[in-house]
């Protein structure tokens, strides 16, 4: 079963975002952790106990939200809500920064009435600072007070840092016979960017009623080849993650169409965040995708695409809109895999631009006119074996330099 | 027997460069490669047939010249003459730049009187244009004409692109009882900077009677920490090599004594080549030390130290002169070493930074301070093992992405 064009599974809802799934509340506001006045906390919440599952950086130092949800997660004994803040990413704080996340779930569950156990907690931003406990507390019982069926959007804009762009979506799934379950999302992030994962969060909610493992394999299935495969500037952080809650208000009993169903469709969500991530990648220009074909297997497709995606040559050069194919000859050779450097085709938005590893002469005006569209594509057929992968990027471009160099801490 | 600063076993010459070695000639002109008029053109030689080793890059993608030599070197059959050109790399050139290259070669011999397999080719500089044979020729002849021992100079300058400044050394070898060695070498290189290898190329002359199998030993463990050790933009070129020509002039036969101090030499001379790249490195503004202690094993210490030396929120900080630890932090924690983040010191000019994982309060102009200078050098200790290794990079900036995005094919 496939996702076909004349009788999609699933649709895009208008103006959709993590509320327009039934059972879902946010609430959002601003409690000073931003200079800038803007909202910085939220809460999103369900009544129900939902299932519950997330994929979390694998850098090595975590941010203490990060550690305190894997935990919650694994217990597997139910979450209600989750306070997220933007501004200070509570990483590198020790034990200092541990005890103050647990103290938001306690202050939120406090608040709400709910278990301790039951929220989760989710913060980003600049790292090595503390949370200043009060302004948090003030911003829980402010966002509390907000919660609101149609608070999605404001959640959006309170969990964004350097972002410039709120990014969220939902779809409607349709089982058939007038059944229907419902995702909604919504995802921050523009730099230290890259798999395994970005300084990015998301959170997704679901009327759909799954299991635990069921909604797990799901989500990491969705994972790896949606906010896993972009990249914006090779660099991991130590606060990402995805987090999706099923509250079951759908009350329709998952079988295997049903799940193949809700995961194409969550799939369809989580790429359409991520890729709303790499074009609002820090002083993005352009947004690139890389599809590697003929490697020797996916793995290995995967990894040259990023080899390209995060060769600071090649994103100069599509910053530069200048058609160097030997950029990307080099950093494919480079990647380390399984490849004949003299049988390899690449195509630019559908024009072939090196065969069997030479460059095809192109004339200028055209090549130009290739590279002058905001959206990028590259084919690369290896010609090797059955694998493929693609991989969303950003170029490199001045205002990169500026935003992080400037960026003072 | 190590290098002791009262007792050093060998100094640096003034002026020192690969014509510095006895026997040692070289010629450069300029050919009309570069339309700038510069020298694009020279020749290294010798007239003894000389023992060769050689150390080349590893990216799939491998210039003519490069397939050439490598074949060249295994065959031992002695070496004589390195035809160098810039301004084209003949990388991605297929069958006939591979012609070109051999083309070069019996050029080369034929207008010298020496044996085809004595001569070596290395090119540099745009990949995917053939060379043109003709200007190739016309060089070679002038070249030839030019050959002079003091020619070194000329020709450092010969094998230069977008760098700045010429890259040569030599070193006297004090091996007692008033015997002597002396090393030189040119090198080249400012962009696509990566271990395994750059796009770079040096070319190293000496006058020791060495075996060819204690000449490869000697240049692989110098080449590992020294040219293996830097990083500008994390991209492996597809030209690179490092070749090395022992003339036997000295005539002091090696022993175990006098190949360890040779070796101390040559490491010296190849990590001062290595180093210039760095500075030299495209848009630098700061010379970065990464030096981790403390790691699992040595491979780990390297590891880790690149991945903060290829992270560019890292470099646009160091650009930014902005103490962003946590950069340093999540770079270390994303390079999937083994470490404890709760036990990680940092220090940066000698100043502690950072203290089992967590920022040292340091005031702000002291930081300032610590950033402002041409050289940083940052020392991580992971507090986990024994193993250890420095790396050499630069800091990125808004002239590194004009320089690649302006630099049009």
């Amino acid at each position: 079963m496939k996702k076909d064009k004349k009788n999609n599974y699933y649709k895009t809802i208008k103006n959709g975002t993590i509320t327009s799934v039934p059972g879902f509340f946010a609430g959002s506001t601003s409690c000073g952790l931003k200079n800038s006045g803007k909202r910085d906390i939220c809460i999103i919440y369900t009544p129900e106990t939902s299932v519950c599952s997330g994929v979390f950086t694998t850098n090595k130092f975590q941010a203490a939200p990060v550690i305190l949800d894997r935990q919650k997660i694994q217990k597997n004994c139910g979450i209600r809500a989750i306070v997220v803040n933007s501004g200070i990413a509570n990483a590198c704080t020790g034990k200092i920064g541990m005890e103050n996340t647990v103290k938001t779930a306690k202050i939120a569950s406090d608040i709400m009435g709910i278990e301790e156990h039951e929220v989760l907690v989710s913060s980003t931003g600049v790292i090595g600072k503390q949370l200043p406990m009060e302004k948090i507390e003030n911003g829980i019982k402010k966002s509390y007070a907000a919660l609101d069926p149609e608070g999605g959007s404001g959640a959006a804009e309170a969990i964004l840092t350097t972002d410039l762009i709120k990014k969220e979506i939902a779809v409607k799934i349709d089982l058939g016979e007038g059944k229907e379950i419902i995702i909604g999302g919504i995802a921050k992030g523009s730099g230290m960017i890259e798999p395994n994962m970005a300084t990015m969060l998301a959170f997704i909610g679901t009327d759909a009623k799954i299991s635990e493992s069921l909604l797990d394999k799901a989500l990491k299935d969705a994972n790896q080849v949606s906010f896993n495969s972009i990249s914006v500037d090779g660099c991991q952080s130590t606060n990402d993650m995805v987090i999706i809650m099923a509250n079951g208000n759908s009350g329709i009993d998952m079988d295997e169409e049903s799940y193949e169903k809700f995961t194409i469709g969550l799939i369809y969500l989580m790429k359409y965040l991520a890729k709303k991530i790499v074009m609002d990648g820090e002083g993005a220009t352009k947004f690139i995708e890389i599809a590697v074909s003929g490697a020797s297997d996916d793995l290995q497709a995967k990894k040259s695409a990023l080899n390209i995606a995060n060769s600071n040559l090649f994103k100069t050069a599509i910053f530069g809109q200048d058609l160097n194919w030997g950029r990307i000859n080099a950093a494919l050779g480079a990647s380390g895999c399984e490849m004949d450097p003299d049988n390899i085709d690449i195509f630019l938005g559908g024009e072939m631009i090196v065969k069997n590893g030479i460059g095809v002469a192109i004339e200028k005006d055209k090549g130009k006119k290739l590279l002058s569209k905001k959206e990028i594509k590259i084919a690369i057929d290896l010609k090797y074996g059955k694998g493929s992968w693609t991989i969303w990027t950003s170029d490199l471009s001045f205002d990169y330099i500026k935003i992080n160099a400037l960026y003072h801490t």
